[in-house]
This record gives C-alpha cells, sequence and structure tokens, in this order.
C-alpha cells in the first residue's frame, strides 16, 4: 500500500462515519482530530480508531448527535456533561468553554463526565496555546497501574499534557502517560516476543518483569520515576475523575474523566512579556549543546511538528492490516474504501 | 546532644531573627516554617539554614520588614512582589491571596516576583489543603540541570508541590524535585566518597556518571523520567518564572520565581462529593497489597506526616554541627544558645 495524503484518510473516515449514521460536522471534526493525530506521528491514535468508533456509533455508546451541555457553571468553572458523543467532539468543546473563560477572566476549568474516549490530548492543550494561553489537560483511565509499593492495579494510565505558548518560536506541547508506557507498547512486544525493561511492569506478584505477557497475566504497568509519577497519577485522579464526579472504575468503564485548565498569560504580568520570555527561554535551551547520542536539544513538541512536516510532504504509511480493517468497517456500512480514496 | 523539642528550636529561631533584626511576628513565623520542616522529615529545609538567613537578615538581601505587596490583580489572578522579606512570609501572604480567590470565585493563582527563598514547597500547598481546595506550588531556581539530550546547565532543580484535601483521611501531600535529586544529596555522597546512581547526573561533557564530583566540576543535574521529567521543568519555568516576569536567571541568582494555584472543588460537582470521592480512592489505594519489599501503600505525604507524629513525641535530633552553627551565629548577634533552650 503506498502512503496516504491526509485528505484522502479524512474523506474515508467522514464518508464511514457518516455512513454509520453520524452527522456531517461532526464525522468531519472527528475524521481532522484522528488524521492530525497520524500527522503528528501518533498512529496509535490515528485512523487505526475509525473501526471501533464506528461500531460504537452504530451499537449506541457513541452517541453522535448529542449535545454536550454545561450543567454547573461559574465565571472560571464549568461541568461539561458530554452526554456521551465523540470524545473529541466534547473535549474540543469543553476545552472552549474553558478558553473563552479564560479569555475573559484570566482562568477558565472545565471537568468533563459522560465522555467518551478523547484520543490525543495534546489536541486540546494545543487549542489553548494556538489562542495564546498556557494549555493544560488530564484524564483518567481504567485501572492498569499499580501505587508505588503495590501490587494491584488501582490507578489508569492517567496521562498528562500541556502547551506553552511561544512568540516567534513553535509552542511547547508535551502530552505523557504517568505510567512508563501506555498498554500499547507492551502489546508491540509481545507480538514481537521481545522482553520489555525491567521498570515497565510488574507481574502479578508484584515483582518486577521483562516479559509483556505478564501484564496480561494479572500484572500492572509501573508508574514513571517512581514515587513521582505515581504521586502525579493520583493527582490526575483526584482533578479528573473525581472534581467532576466522573470516575471510570466506578460503574464506566468506556470513557474518559477529564479536566482542563486554561491559563491567560494577561492575568500576570503581560501577554507581550510572557511569549518573548518563552521565546527567550526557548533559545536558551535549544542553543545547549548535545550530549554524546543526540544531534540537537529538543523542544518537547518539536518531534511531533517535524513528523507533520514530513507526512505532509510524503503522505502518511498505512500498514496493510489497518487498511485491511478499514476496507472492512467501511463495506459494513455499504462503503467502497477503494473508490473514497480514488 | 539530645534530641530537642519543636519548641526549643522555634524559641531559638525566633530569638536569633529577632536579634537579627526582624520584627517579632516575623521571626515567629519564619521559626514556625523552618521547624515544621524538621518535624516534616526535611531537615535540609529546617533550623539548617537559620545561619544563613540570619545573617541575610543582616546584611539586607532579606528584607524582614518590607510588605509584600500586590501589584496587579484580578479576581482570580494577582502578581505578588516580595519586596525580598523572608520567601516563607511572602509565600503564606501569597498563598493565603490565591486560597482567597478561589474561596470567593472557584480558583485563585498568583505569581511572584521579588522573591528569597520560600522553603519548603509543601507548606503553602497544604495551606488550600487545609482550607479544602487543591493546592499547586511551583518554584524555578538556579539552572542546574541540562534539558534532556544537551549537555549545559539551562534549568533549575524546578520543584512540584501539590496537596489534594480528603475528608476522614489525611491529605494528600507531594513535593519533589523535577531532577532526579536536588543537589544536596550530591553533596552529602561526596562527603562521604559514595557512588550516586548513573541517572543523577552528567558530566561535563553530557555523559552520564557515578561520581558526585562530576556534578561540581562543570557537569549537571539530569531530570527524572527523562524527557517526562524535562518536560515539566520547562513548564515549571513557564509558570514560575515567565508568568510574573521573575526569571532567577536574569540578574536575580538568590531567590525564587514562584506560582501557586488553589482550586475549589465547590466549583465542579461539589466539596462534598469531592471529599468522599478522594476517600474512596485513597481507600482503594491503601488497600493493595504491598509489593515484594515494602511493608504497606503509602498515600502520597503520609511519610511526612508519620515523621511528625514521631518528632513530637521523641523530638527532634540535631546534629552537632547545626547545632555548633546556630549557637555561632546566636552568638554572633549577641543571643547564647544554650540559655535560650534551657
Amino acid at each position: 500500500m503506498a502512503n496516504m495524503t491526509a485528505d484522502q484518510l479524512r474523506k474515508l473516515t467522514k464518508t464511514i462515519f457518516e455512513a454509520a449514521g453520524t452527522s456531517s460536522d461532526v464525522a468531519e471534526q472527528v475524521a481532522r482530530s484522528l488524521v492530525e493525530n497520524n500527522l503528528m506521528g501518533h498512529d496509535s491514535h490515528g485512523v487505526i480508531r475509525v473501526p471501533d468508533y464506528a461500531r460504537r456509533v452504530k451499537s449506541g455508546e457513541i452517541k453522535s448527535s448529542a449535545k454536550p451541555e454545561i450543567v454547573k457553571e461559574t465565571a472560571v468553572t464549568a461541568v461539561v456533561n458530554g452526554n456521551w458523543n465523540f470524545g473529541q467532539i466534547v473535549a474540543r468543546d469543553a476545552m472552549q468553554v474553558a478558553i473563552d473563560k479564560a479569555k475573559q477572566s484570566g482562568i477558565g476549568a472545565v471537568g468533563i463526565l459522560h465522555c467518551n474516549h478523547i484520543g490525543r490530548l495534546g489536541e486540546y492543550s494545543a487549542m489553548a496555546a494556538e489562542q495564546g494561553l498556557i494549555g493544560l489537560v488530564v484524564v483518567n483511565a481504567i485501572p492498569a497501574a499499580a501505587p508505588f509499593g503495590g501490587k494491584a492495579r488501582v490507578l489508569g494510565t492517567n496521562p498528562i499534557s500541556f502547551a506553552v505558548p511561544a512568540g516567534k518560536q513553535p509552542m511547547l506541547l508535551v502530552d505523557f502517560a504517568t505510567t512508563v508506557v501506555a498498554e500499547g507498547k507492551l502489546r508491540v512486544a509481545r507480538d514481537k516476543h521481545e522482553k520489555v525493561p525491567s521498570h515497565y511492569i510488574l507481574d502479578k506478584d508484584g515483582n518486577p518483569s521483562e516479559d509483556p505477557n505478564d501484564f496480561y497475566n494479572g500484572g500492572m504497568l509501573q508508574f514513571f520515576g517512581a514515587h513521582k509519577g505515581y504521586a502525579l497519577g493520583v493527582l490526575v485522579e483526584a482533578l479528573a475523575g473525581a472534581l467532576a464526579g466522573a470516575y471510570t472504575y466506578e460503574g464506566n468503564d468506556r470513557g474518559n474523566g477529564v479536566f482542563m485548565l486554561a491559563i491567560n498569560p494577561a492575568g500576570f504580568d503581560s501577554a507581550e512579556g510572557f511569549r518573548e520570555r518563552i521565546d527567550a527561554l526557548f533559545s536558551r535551551i535549544k542553543a545547549v549543546p548535545p550530549a554524546p547520542g543526540f544531534k540537537q536539544v529538543l523542544i518537547p513538541g518539536e518531534p511531533e511538528m517535524n513528523n507533520k512536516k514530513t507526512r505532509l510532504a510524503e503522505g502518511i504509511y498505512v500498514p496493510a492490516d489497518t487498511w485491511e480493517a478499514l476496507k472492512k468497517v467501511a463495506a459494513e456500512f455499504g462503503v467502497d474504501a477503494d473508490k473514497v480514496v480514488a
């Protein structure tokens, strides 16, 4: 299979979602979100998700015509009920609520409940940075990780994303799990019959293990940085789960509890001064000579932006398995994938 | 030297600061802050700091009669000019500003400039949690760490502290450097002629090193969790340095740029619901059986609270060197330390 363009993948994704019963504007936005993730190099959050999402639309788990609604609100805070629309639709709406509040009042914070999988967190923190604000997004997830010193699954991979706008330089954009790795990397290692470093997982007895199968046999993910990552994981659970009352482990095993924060630099010294200082900071960091084994020092987010440039120019590689899965789900909804991308 | 009580150490500290020219109420508060750090087990931030602080009062670097002032303010944000009073005085004042705003408006965020060393960050995040709010405190510091992939000092240890209030359970209280260790641990290892793990520092050429001397010979601290801790360190610099315009590396090498955030759970679902969910979360975590080598799973902050119980009961061990330094600085200001604690 040759590389495909972002346009081709967006068109196909949109067509499939529409055929599954999604309105044109919702299908368009979710297609944009997924293909953007491919462009950034995060294929695990890209079009590989289309079959699952399309079938969840059909089953009613994703209610693609539901409107997210604000169920509680102050000048700077809100709770958004996603009503089980696509996580991407709900999260973008909610982040814009936080952004609008931050523009108006200096800070905006939103908790989301009844929300499907929101995908790549950096999509939403970047929305804030694109509008001149600092953005923070955290989500909880199904328990998969052991607390530091423990041997049972009690917290999710609980990722954190933040974005900081610069002036002339690209934004800083960060998005990582508080566990050392997310489950996807273990699946890849298992399928390749490869070992993993001993700080990735514990086996069912709580011992560090290099065998990825041990995770699937009752094992647990480890947090990064031992007690430090564990503490961050608990904070994410408190913000994303407890604030809005969106615990995933209380009867909801399919979605995300979400917390979003937007901070307007203008509420402090000045927006211009902030951007200048961030530019200066990034320049100082970029000027640091590389350590042995590195070509250059990168600002977090640069690898993704470099991926996007390359993939816009050269197209997106779609593995044969992924393409077959897309064709199959397309056919389920009466769509001929080859024709759509022809 | 026998253990000393917290009361003895507070009395001595207060007396020395007063003799150095500090008003009674300021001396009392800074003494409370420092001795609280000893009680929590953080002796590096306890009375060991008294000689340095007292001499800085005398030299005028600490302006102990200066009033912190709000130089810019909205309903939810503020910039506080510390006017170089004790960092502890300024930070407590500023955190209370953030707390009051969060109680009134849902969220409060404060940036501080012209601020001396604020000591243990957990003191201030805990203030928020004691009043039912989620508290976050970050500070920047003198460059000592290399960016991920680089080989020059460009960021500080840039610590992060957060506290989450529970209902019936103790609060979660976290306070850690975004570098693997702060410089103090290297000094201890150097003095004991011990090696350090290879992920603590880089030598001047950017290679991981086990020799703590390499840090002092042009080396650098490493961030924890490689690119993840590095990204957190940059975020801290953006919040603590750039927002309020308090960069330490621009002509100020003695203080902290500070950012504080207080979030009122009542602005989301409900304060009671939040506390109940946090209690339930902590119960679930505490119920996890310990992994091999651990006695029990702890909520972050428990070790410090256990230290405090023990030290309130048994007193605080003051090493001979620390006691001699306290006696010496006391004598410089005409105070007989032995008499004060008799």
